[in-house]
């Protein structure tokens, strides 16, 4: 019996930049995009270095999930590679990462992007650039946080604190239709869970998450979710972990979500037929410890992936 | 909508040298104080510089617990500074914490110290102030830890590895009046538990600690000890803790608490009447990863102060 | 009260070279053997280091396991040294292996050997060695692993990654009389699970087993193998571990075993009567962190112990 | 005999913001601030967090220089804190750094800033600062680097690679004004060379200045500037050291610096009447091992204020 | 005018496997080739890891050498990949090696070969390489080195403490032809110094190497040696290094050369007409920080190119 | 011809604690003592870890030194083991130490005291003892350090930063009769250089003692030394190192010694026929990297032997 073992970094298609026309999008069932931004983070970071970092780690994967049985060798995936960033206009960098969300949402809508972050900023600009092409869709946000997220944009512009706050306040996004799951500890002010009351956004802790079992939980919330909206916009920040399980994001918490916990949750979330979108963002490789946040984001990718696969009714002929 | 975001280190209060004659003692309800003795530890420590390492790591914490939804701005917490420590003489370093305590029980006691160690042979020092100034009243001990602190004085003196049995020996605490809870693995001389059962103290393993629930069985201890004496010293070894999410303690061990574990035991703790003193010991900050172990210390230290207001009938009016 | 500490390293005995003659092996229950080979591991690996990384950690505990109440001090457990292995030649390397196996079982019989590997590339010529003296007996393996350990033996010769194909292809081992537990993630290809279920080998992945319970997990699964066969060999490959509690194995992974659930599983793997052998492999002390790897690895060795005194049937007199 | 051992902590005055007016800014010799700026780096940095690892390190050091047998306790400096930045606004950062510098020198133009950056963009904005006030003064520059810095600005805006060529294209600076020493290795296109020869900039790699002296080699230089120039501005790129001298810096190279020479260059430097400013930039402690590459910035501005002291005729009176 | 900067990893051509015969070897000066095998060596190593390492860590390089005002970007290199190895079979491993040499040799001799290993022990199988397609060649070694690599094959085979033996018993070269520059401390047994005494081995000890002054030196012996031979054969193994310049190296030691005491070495060496050939060993990049070895390694290779190119009597042209 | 590579382990005698009676004293050259006592530091310090991490590095260095072409085989080395320490009376570990020394000059004078602390604080006991037993002596000092170690002994009683003012008030040692080497920057108050001008304590920079030339400059040291004093006590402070090369001491500094530069002086001290106790002081192998400054050690104490054997006109025979 022959033993094929293909690696994730195999299976993934790069585009060759001179044959752009030629390519048959249609047969895509996703698509990979580098957002290398971290100057808008209010403190140092390195989630710039984030989808390099993704993409040399998708070696130590193989395409088969053996907790789910699934081989993720028939989906047909491929890396766009990154959006150009400007060093010192990060205005710049925000209007080009909306319109490459607008690009890829116009001219192939089938294809479902997964965004390497890059900062938490970069979440309002990719909802933004899928309202621009989706306007009369209704879209939600499930997002896997230790924080809302839901910071003042007066202060400081359009920072990796506020991207859900800069959806809500520019209409893009209603409060009630953000699920929020993860928040713990002393790492949010009262005046933001107030913000939050008020605006009717909905949030889950941790702790609650963890008590509750994961996997009812987050398919309660999707399908919740599901029932009010058109089409949900997944956004992981990798923050969400606890300090032991992801060292490699810049403010890293202790009491945070387990990697098995978020697997769980990712997948199926990727199962979720309204979920069109998904971003990994707030990993700082240079603060990672052998790679263990790294290898902890590219397994998050692929459960979704894993999801997604059978969503769309896969079957696997060997 | 102002967003405030309140940090810990902009809560906590200090005391200015030159007016202490004029602070109004009777409104604060806790007092933090540093005790940087590490000296008397068996292994190597730099335990000694967790105080400031517990002070810097303050900012990353604002005052509000999401979990129990709860802010801490509205207590009064004073942090004394540091008790006085000699280079070379033992005996004068635990004789000026043993005053220490004297003093803060004598002129304020309704104030709840809570003391950021050092080392473990502190804690009998502690616990022999509080008693020299209760000495009518019955104190017991609840100790979250990996061992039993048992070890003979005559061999080496008052180590970190003699406080219980200090306590014990000196007639300050009766054997069945100190609850261990997380004792594991094969880090306690069977000789140790063989004292521990003939003078009747209590402990309960950190397997059936997390098979009976960390909630219910912490609660239960703390019931059937209230039942027995007038005030619990509550002391945390950080110790107690899992290495891979307490990597900063001079001797960390597999088999351990979580953080989510301990945070759930401290605050059901500091919601005990009677608990009136806290302890954490045995953080050596040298040997942390990111820090993680000093923000759980931290992060239990606030959880217990989450307790403490919750106890107290705190009301938030915002 | 005497309060003795005896240490694991200096509870286990070592033999005097020069009196080898004079040894009375009837009295030894357990017997150590290092086996410094990594040369045969696909990845770079340091693994070779482990045996001594481990006697090293013997200091750190002490013979008393609290969890069980259980003194392993009057369990009689020698040190018999490594293997000799050959700098370049690793054909010599496992053939020495291999009769270091043979002349255990064949001199002292009783004696459960406990093997410190070394890669896992080494089970198969410990397991051969066993077959080569106790031919008449059906020998079944007990495997905690991230890994099926199916791979190729033509593509480059006896690694690491074929050891369990290894005993198969060679007739040593029935498909059927092997237990994978463990598996997990994205860290196997298609191709070998489809192998293993030709084979008809027995898998539980870590995500059931832990939905299951780790106790009746593993005692069900000793209770099936043990009606299969005569002797079970329990393999331990540390990359079982999460990659947040086990830093220290060559390519470590998200989503795999707690210390406190191997410590439970290889617990009642050392209560089973069938149990025979023990081996632990693919710890590189170089990777590791704060000695953590190793030191699981050490509590996973004197669990295992614990479970065999029990089996036993002895009694501490204190 | 008393034995007194103050720290540089203990003797850099702090302003109390309350009493600003009442400062009297005639007797301060030197000014240092912090301009924590890193997001206009090409590499991603967190150089913004240098100003305060510098200030938490001025423990580690008395004030006294014992290789000069120097006490800079008369010294007069003050800390001014740290100039605002901007989190998504790069073009504010910058304005707010020039504004800074022009505050400095209109008031109280005889205290000399010691800027502790930030990344290098911040020189060309402090420099312009410079040139606003003094407009009618020629100014050189005298840098210690890796590199040239004098990318084009075209291409990214005013990033960390571009200061010199900034000040020169906006006629700051000319290029024979610009003395560069410590260049090496394949760390600079040759087009930065072509263009630096264009220009008329000097400079002497470092292997030049180690083989011609540092003392010999420095002080040459110094002259020749100071007969072109009325005002000398001073920019130390941390980058200039050796990989194994300067860890903390975003792009490490051997072939670098020793920080012995350093201290020899700098100490020169600051004895030199002309030298009105200086810069310490690219230093990024979270890269940083031990605090070694911050305790070498800070003894640098100490060796600094020890030229400063000797030029300005201080006589310790003891 | 233009900014152009070509890095390394742009610069340094890829074969295209799928045109190998439309390839114009007869344009290329420089070959590299990946010898990815550590598995021979002594001590544990990942020197394997090591060819991608350097690949990895050219673009942190520019093409122009300004310590020689040389640019790269005109020499014609070609990167071959890497030799391919066996996970099992050393013997195996070897043989390959000494073909690719064979190979390169054969079929276009005025191409240098620039070996990225590996460990030691694949000098011997390079050399043999070249002796065998240049028979009647003279060959000499020159070697920068912490030790002299003349242990007994016969204890453990070609391991990486034998080449320069192997090459000396197999009647390849001769003891008088090998120059070992370098040698220091307590790292040699005095027997393997009689050794080489015996042999007629030529050595300077690091300590004479710094007295004389380090491009007196080389030069001197490079004249000496290219009088005795028509083939000269440059291996550089890392551990030459002191292990504050070079930590990644399996067993670094104190008391070494520092990195610009190297690359002036290299760069005398590359402009010896006679030197045909460069290896460079013994670097572990796991053992590495911040990646300081790799990049002196990867500077060594360009340094060594440098005076290769202007041997080769090059012009640029701008 | 034979290959033997004797290692340093295996050369440094034990004595068996059965037989002491039986030790024939009078051949040995030197013993080697521990002293684990870090606790006197004044910073947190685990130089009381240091003699064991010395004997673990002992197996990576062979007993020739080829810079000096020097066997030390034939040297007899004994290895007496740790002086017992009490963990919480210092002054109880300081008289073990005195009396160690007090016993080793007694009973066997002719060998010379090689001390592995321990931090500096031991210096002052271990002189005493030697004072006490040759109380008609005039004992000099050799210091290498970064510090003067004049600190007041009636602050925090006898710390590390006492032990040549506790020498000098005791009256066992004159000012005059101390030579300290090695200071640097900004690490003393200027309060105890004039402290030390005062009593006529001789001192050389590092900044003179490189200028200079560490060979002369010692070597005239010790001529000096040699014709004031009967016996010279040579105490090496390994924080004399730059922090670059000996990271793991518990404050490393910028701008101190290289290796090269500490083994030359220290071999040209080993040789000085006046030299009868050396120690080392100050090294915390928790702070270590890569074990480069426990390797430094034990290099700096073999480059002393060198000088011993070579002072006693050994002559190897092959």
């Amino acid at each position: 019996m022959t033993i094929e073992e293909p690696k994730v970094n195999e299976w993934i298609q790069t585009l060759d930049p001179r044959n752009l026309d030629k390519v048959d999008w249609s047969h895509f069932h996703a698509a990979i995009l580098g957002v290398p931004l971290s100057r808008s983070s209010i403190s140092a970071s390195a989630a710039s270095e984030n989808p390099d970092a993704l993409r040399r780690a998708w070696k130590y994967f193989t395409t088969y999930n053996l907790d789910h049985d699934e081989d993720l060798s028939d989906l047909n995936v491929v890396d766009l590679g990154d959006v150009r960033q400007h060093v010192t206009n990060i205005e710049v960098c925000h209007r080009n990462i909306k319109e490459a969300m607008i690009s890829i949402r116009t001219v192939h809508p089938q294809v479902v992007p997964v965004v390497m972050g890059g900062d938490h900023s970069i979440t309002a600009m990719l909802v933004k650039g899928m309202q621009t092409v989706h306007s009369s869709e209704r879209i939600g946000i499930l997002q896997l946080d230790t924080h809302f997220d839901l910071r003042n944009l007066s202060d400081n512009g359009p920072t990796n604190g506020t991207p859900i706050r800069n959806l809500i306040e520019s209409g893009v996004i209603k409060g009630e239709d953000v699920y929020n799951l993860g928040l713990h500890g002393f790492f949010n002010a009262r005046s933001l869970k107030m913000y939050a009351d008020e605006i009717g956004l909905n949030y889950i802790t941790m702790r609650e998450f963890r008590k509750n079992g994961i996997e009812t939980t987050i398919n309660q919330v999707l399908e919740e979710l599901s029932q009010k909206v058109d089409t949900i916009y997944f956004t992981l920040d990798m923050d969400v972990l606890d300090c032991s399980y992801g060292p490699g994001v810049p403010a890293s918490t202790p009491g945070g979500m387990r990697s098995d916990e978020l697997f769980e949750a990712v997948y199926h979330t990727g199962k979720c037929t309204k979920v069109k979108a998904m971003d990994i963002v707030c990993l700082d490789p240079y603060k990672d410890r052998g790679e263990m946040t790294t290898k902890t984001a590219v397994h998050s990718m692929l459960s979704f992936l894993t999801g997604l696969k059978q969503r769309l009714h896969f079957t696997v002929i060997s």
